[in-house]
């Protein structure tokens, strides 16, 4: 490495979606590295990867791999993550997870640093970085709540298949090809890896993401009405979620009811407080057809923000359609940004 | 034709996407039909369209068109609808209209037989069918508003293309395939035609159905705002609506969220109430993974609701997802369904 100056940094799950574009948004940000090492599991080892014109060997992560190690970024499933974070932080690194393994319990930090950056200064060694279709919200509706207050949000999401990974990705496109050349298909991934049916996403919409829990809604909604609560530090705000996947390659779309604490807030209010709000682009100007779509939003780091209507009925009630790039803003811009702010904090 | 009882039927709009439909329903419900006269703009005239083994020439609408007509089903752009209704009714006919030339005209029955079959019986020789996503969403709100009262609903939707009509189709289907060999390709018509810019649908999600209002909302929304409060006779019923294309072909998917009068529903009850309902398939099992998904629902007249939850804040707040086919419950066969009750209930 040229820079002598900086931080050790690994990156776990390196050969993943979401790795690939944490190595590739650490290099766009010029990150302060002294050192890369990039992990995967036993079976993506020894694969090579370009970082800033040097060619990285992909190690198997081992517990010794932490050694040194500065900053962890971590996105290669919840059971790697339950099982590494713990060396990585008896080895002295700052873990940021991208998995859904420490995101809920409170001795972690759960980070969108537009919105609770502060939090990272109660740190015990692991940061949790949220899930993509929450982060997303929390950064649009953070500067509205801070100027109006929160009361509800209904929420329903359009989100992209890249979400599942690099092989969910490829069926898609599989799947997309075979319908269109009107030849047999059988999907064998999606909705969820994991669970007992599959089912066509192309040309489709499927009204799951992750498995079923108890009460008829699925994790990634209770994922996104938990740790909207926890990260916005609103345990009683209403929050109900209804998540979709739909044919999108990257770029997650979510429709989002919400009603304000202030009475007699308009349209052009919240336009202006979003248009001043960090790590958001307002794109609302319906009679030039101006409105976010995932299609414009892909390697971009913004959350984009439109379509901003008054409710009908509902006093304080108002809609708007907010997009951004689930792999970046969603996954690694978002972990990268913490190490970011670990750094501007002096916390590392 | 072979039948010599039955009604002059006239389909105007033939060779489009929902005449189409029209013309295969009526020959799948065995309609009535002494006579078929199948009509069109001047430029689509001429061709031929089967039905029951014969061919039948398509002939350009003109007023004359409906001499001896007992019944015509309208669906060939409301500026048409417009023109060609009256000389229609003049000539003694009963106007089946798929536009939404006349949907809020007070004087027209907006009617889903499902709901409120009893207000064709004060036609004055025009019935309008309604909106495609308004359609489903009464199906699967009425049942359950006739035994626990309806106060509010918030729906999202994920609208298929064909909505659009034909050329809209091929569009995605040529914008997709440009997309995966990664070849440039040029959208012309959607998402609305008539609209100043054009937007890829192949692998996104566009926020504009039909054209902008004053409001913010599309006339798509005011649609299925307007069209729902008068089809279940309830000025005062809160509903809100956001409507979004995504790339599927055929097929309207529903996120609604919706509050009952009454307290201590259960989604038992619920699901009790649907599995009972006319024109409504209850698909709810989680644990099985059974939900409805618009690439199941093609080719159907039901309406599929599944993903019953009860909001986890509001004691009368529930959220399911509808399903159904756009062209059939949608238009066509709501259409000709609505030929059907005329029939039964002796107006025609």
């Amino acid at each position: 490495m040229k820079e002598t100056r900086g931080f050790h940094v690994a990156v776990l799950g390196a050969t993943g979606a979401v790795g690939q574009q944490m190595i590739k948004t650490l290099e766009q940000r010029n990150f302060p590295i002294k050192k890369l090492t990039l992990l995967s599991s036993a079976r993506s080892a020894g694969k090579a990867v370009k970082f800033k014109g040097e060619s990285i060997l992909v190690q198997e992560a081992k517990p010794e791999s932490f050694e040194g190690v500065d900053i962890a970024l971590f996105s290669a499933g919840g059971s790697v993550s339950k099982q590494m974070a713990p060396e990585a932080v008896k080895r002295g690194a700052i873990v940021v997870d991208n998995t859904s393994a420490f995101r809920m319990d409170p001795e972690v930090p759960l980070v969108v640093p537009e919105v609770n950056e502060e939090d990272l200064k109660n740190h015990n060694g692991v940061i949790a970085n949220p899930n993509c279709s929450t982060i997303q919200m929390v950064v649009a509706l953070e500067p509205i709540r801070k100027e109006y207050g929160l009361s509800k949000v209904i929420v329903s999401t359009y989100q992209a298949v890249s979400g599942a990974g690099s092989a969910a990705i490829q069926e898609l496109k599989d799947h997309t090809k075979a319908l269109l050349a009107e030849e047999p298909f059988e999907p064998k991934i999606l909705p969820v890896k994991s669970d007992k049916k599959h089912y066509q996403l192309a040309f489709n919409a499927v009204p799951q993401i992750d498995v079923f829990t108890e009460n008829g809604f699925t994790y990634e909604e209770m994922k996104m009405i938990n740790e909207t609560k926890k990260i916005m530090h609103m345990p009683n705000l209403k929050v109900a979620a209804t998540c979709v996947r739909i044919p999108v390659e990257t770029g997650h779309s979510e429709s989002v009811y919400f009603e304000v604490e202030k009475n007699s807030v308009t349209v052009s209010d919240l336009q202006g407080i979003l248009l001043q709000a960090d790590g958001v682009v307002l794109e609302d100007d319906p009679s030039n057809q101006v409105y976010p779509m995932p299609a414009h939003a892909v390697g971009k780091n913004d959350t984009f923000v439109g379509r901003i209507r008054k409710d009908l009925d509902e006093e304080n009630g108002f809609h708007m359609w907010v997009v951004s790039d689930n792999l970046l803003k969603g996954a690694a811009w978002n972990s990268v940004q913490i190490a970011e702010s670990l750094i501007k904090l002096n916390l590392v």
